[in-house]
């Protein structure tokens, strides 16, 4: 299976990122073959630097790259032959079964949806994003594709959420949980409310609102929110446990026995980080286009990004869009 | 000054409240006195088994309880002699200078509405909780209390939350950020677009969107977001910690140096849980209403309850409402 890589994506890029396609060729030999998309020049030269090399990593030239902070919609519409552009033009032509990208989200979405289109019955495509909880994780959807929602697009969330989770988790019915401010089905707002009432109907294992400690004790396996606040959400939750780690350390500096007694705790500390680490998932796929893209975070390591590109092999594999197209029909809304 | 506690209000009360308001009268002996709203029995049943009594305690009878679950707007009008109306009656009457409760949020707000109205030029009021940050703290407004907002109420709420930051933080020109997903003021949903221009023209010290890293970093004094955003972030970021602390925990178990460390850092942890403990803070006063309400947590504390009652008075000092009035004319909307 062919993968394309956007080279020049990322905060860091082509640093991690080139590094991560061929920790990804090595691993998946025999299986998978990373394309990476970028200027050629820049990817040729650091991959000598760092000595990396793998019969089963192509490069292919793109001689434009849109920057984080550019405007997506215009940075696609001027830039025809940006890495991100090229990648997606491969995989419409088939040459490739997928893309990952760490780069400009806004820019990656919107360029999925203009060289692939979308699946039938999806009317806007969502980033659905693995949340680690108690007792493993679940799915968030929509993590920042779209920021005005209307509530039958929640509707049609959840129904990707639970195709996906499905493959992703290997189990029957998941459990779809609307994301809200308080238990009871009038609580939360005009758009909760709407959503509510056609994702009861729907047919999905939907177990009503959710709220933040529902949400970590695992109560369900896919969690539906608009793009806005589910961005917001996933970002506070990268910052507090950031923030977190930060407060431990600074308290550990004032104590003298604290310092051994964080010192005794590492394998503690490793272990968590383990669990909250975003590069152990490496990559959230943009459901509902006609493809298989995978966004990855803008300070991808290079782990994140073989993890991403792994993420994109089994997500081919375990057939989701196949199942969205085929099943779509039957939402009723 | 004389300050209404809501006696019955709370996931565990009595138990908690009224230790509370006696730990508060013994604490602001001479400058204040806790009138208790309640059920009388109750009240003095529970005083007299934890041997609780102060001179300047008071109870004042109210025969009907609103319970956590129940309906606000409903339960607001069926029962007119419940602890939360009657400590609002004794407020408009100006019998008390505050109210505090930890009962339910919607109806607290509600009875505020309907006893004591508005502020002039304020359409919502919001309720501001603050956020222990990097560098000390921020206010978030609205906390809960509107689930669907317009953009002229944020443009409200960041003057409202401006003019108690100035008082709560000693701080002039307090910095105001409007949270958003990204930095740009094109990014964020229909709503937010609209509050940035308000806010940018409204003379305010506004900083532009902000994200979880900023409000952590400690950036702005003030995060402006409609209620059910804001209650969602809330609700997540306290579930984030307890979900930390559980992971700290459990992987504590599985390591015997580890329960060693663990041991030694207890200062650490010690000084991490005062910092995030909301039972610091107190209470979160309902902005915008004509009057002096404090909202604290459903799982209050005797120490969140005292704290809470001390910062009425400290809000009723501060004559945040005085100048809400004042000011609020001048707002260009």
């Amino acid at each position: 299976m062919r993968i394309a890589l956007d080279a020049m994506g990322g905060d860091r890029a082509p640093v991690g990122i080139v590094d991560g396609a061929y920790d990804a060729a090595r691993e998946a030999a025999g299986r998978v073959e990373v394309v990476l998309v970028g200027k050629r020049d820049t990817i040729e030269r650091y991959a000598a630097e760092q000595r990396l090399s793998a019969p089963n990593v192509e490069i292919v030239d793109a001689p434009e790259v849109i920057e984080m902070s550019e405007s997506p919609a215009t940075a696609i519409r001027r830039k025809r032959n940006s890495s991100i552009s090229i990648a997606m033009n491969l995989h419409r032509e088939g040459s490739v079964a997928a893309v990952v990208s760490a780069g400009n989200t806004g820019a990656v979405a919107a360029s999925s949806l203009i060289s692939l289109g979308r699946l039938p019955g999806i009317e806007r495509p969502a980033i659905a994003i693995f949340m680690p909880t108690k007792n493993g994780g679940t799915v968030l959807l929509d993590g920042g594709a779209n920021s005005d929602c209307d509530s039958r697009n929640l509707l049609q969330f959840a129904f990707m959420g639970s195709v996906y989770a499905e493959t992703f988790f290997g189990k029957a019915k998941p459990r779809i949980g609307l994301l809200s401010i308080g238990e009871e089905r009038s609580m939360g707002n005009e758009l909760t409310r709407g959503a509510y009432e056609l994702i009861e109907r729907s047919g999905l294992n939907f177990i009503g609102n959710v709220e933040g400690r529902d949400v970590f004790a695992g109560k369900v396996d896919v969690v539906v929110t608009d793009g806005f606040v589910g961005n917001i959400v996933l970002k506070f939750t990268e910052s507090i446990i950031y923030y977190i780690t930060n407060l431990i350390s600074d308290e550990v500096g004032k104590h003298a026995f604290a310092r051994i007694g964080a010192a005794l705790m590492k394998p503690v500390f490793r272990g968590i980080k383990r669990k909250l680490d975003y590069a152990e998932y490496g990559g959230a796929p943009l459901l509902g286009v006609n493809g298989v893209v995978i966004i990855s975070h803008g300070k991808s390591s290079s782990r994140a990004i073989k993890n991403a590109i792994l993420a994109a092999e089994r997500f081919v594999a375990g057939g989701v869009n196949d199942t969205i197209r085929e099943k779509a029909g039957g939402l009723k809304a």
